[in-house]
């Protein structure tokens, strides 16, 4: 069994990492030189071009983006594209917006290729855990792909599922970390407020800690949580903005698009945006108008 | 070492088996005979009258209240401190409002008893997983406790925490339930939006099951979720009607008490109210509004 791997950052070299040691033959290429080196140091075969990949593989090939969301993903599948053969397999394992995944997955197989869309979950505990896999495709590339799954998974009959037709997969990946963003949230207003309640001086570090066992709210989450709070339970250092990756706005657009009340997911989002703008005009303009129709007093802040 | 439990429902005959199995002399009473008679036909001690509870066992004794919240509590405590001695342990494992555990602690302490509120968590699941808890108590009562709670966590160094003094216990279970509110809305989101994407015709059971190994999203609840997914995965049996039970209020209480900002937990609880409203009167009004200024259609309902 062969596969291979284009792109080789954290996710990517994980998963070939994982592969490799499951006895999969794995090739990986990157345009960076340093990503490759490091694989290579591993005893994991590197190439330095996508036509050495599809040389070095035997059809029919199996090949799997592990890139970046958005273009990149179409540079990669217009370079790739040509070099393959009728019955290669395309896997895009990215956490791709799904609608584009729908007009991608199109076009390649008007061309004869066979296509997955695969939603990895794991990070990057997923080389030893074990990956969670959610697949859109044929059954047939989905026959071609089970192999690799019962590799990548946490064990082979676990963690994985044939979610639907193409674009399932990114799909259901995508709600997955939709409600990841509203399950994140969630324990983060709790943490907030049990640090509020300065009366009861409560050592979150050890309550963390504890709520990881028995508890009905124990979660992958909080066991990170725990881990966070152990090394540094002020976070002094962090600042507090929290970037958001794509998935969470597509969350809440699908939502509205059918119509689904998200309210968390919707709420975990605007969060993010809060906290993510350094200039919070929405608040000046409520402190301003608290003072227009009250003469409340506002802080003065510089321009 | 030997313990008296009052209130042998789910969670306190639960936890008395668990706590006889680990070698511990349970004694329990509850006013229900049914109650003490399952528990009776398993080799547990149970006695008919409070007073036998207390004359059964030596000082300093620990007796553990596991009732429902609210004036039961009070009562119990009323026909209970009489019979005490001084260095008695009362021990409440409810899901009290921290606030009645203050005010009931300072009436008991005065009387020379010691008090723990102990939040417990883990439901039906405790019995053999271990219990969560939190403890709010003085250092000497937690020294008499200890030994009880690590017979009660899932192991004896896991799962508990002394979260502070007398009223920490109970506060930390209710922003834990609170919490809970809000993870379990996340996950329902999710799910309900992956069953409104009827092209896809998602397998709701399987993704669920294939999300419970190597996601971020992996949880206790999701074991649940695939759990009740496996056996009933239309769920239209189950009416969309959501209870509550007093945490989810007083977290969103204390977040306003605090200031605290708990966007999710509160959108949680406020579905919940939603779910609970046969009446909709301000989705009737919504719709009334909308015929008035714009003539839209309103949908005839009878009164």
């Amino acid at each position: 069994m062969e596969l291979g791997m284009i792109g080789l950052g954290r996710m990517g070299a994980g998963m070939s990492r994982r592969l490799h040691r499951a006895g999969v033959r794995v090739v990986g290429y990157d345009p960076d030189i340093e990503a490759r080196t490091r694989l290579a140091q591993e005893g994991i075969e590197t190439v330095d071009r996508p036509e050495a990949l599809v040389a070095t593989l035997a059809p029919s090939r199996i090949l799997w983006l592990m890139v970046p969301a958005g273009n990149t993903v179409d540079q990669v599948l217009e370079t790739l594209a040509p070099l393959l053969a009728v019955g290669d397999l395309i896997v895009e394992g990215g956490n791709s917006y799904y609608r584009d995944t729908l007009r991608r997955a199109e076009k390649l197989q008007a061309q004869g290729l066979l296509f997955a869309d695969v939603g990895v979950s794991g990070g990057l505990w997923g080389e030893t855990h074990g990956y969670g896999l959610m697949v859109g495709s044929s059954p047939e590339a989905m026959t071609r792909l089970r192999p690799i799954l019962e590799r990548l998974a946490p064990a082979p009959d676990r963690g994985w599922v044939h979610a639907g037709p193409v674009g399932a997969g990114h799909f259901v990946k995508m709600v997955h970390n939709g409600i990841e963003y509203a399950l994140m949230q969630a324990y983060a207003e709790g943490f907030g407020l049990l640090k509020a309640k300065a009366p009861f001086q409560l050592d979150l570090a050890a309550i963390a800690e504890a709520w990881r066992y028995g508890t009905i709210i124990r979660s992958f989450l909080l066991d990170l949580i725990a881990d966070v709070l152990r090394e540094n339970a002020t976070l002094a250092d962090v600042a507090p903005v929290v970037a958001d990756s794509g998935e969470g706005r597509w969350t809440v657009q699908e939502a509205v698009d059918l119509g689904v009340p998200v309210d968390t997911i919707a709420a975990a989002l605007f969060r993010r945006f809060a906290s993510q703008d350094p200039e919070h005009y929405g608040d000046r303009l409520l402190a301003a108008l608290r003072h227009a129709f009250g003469g409340h007093a506002v802080q003065r802040a510089g321009a």
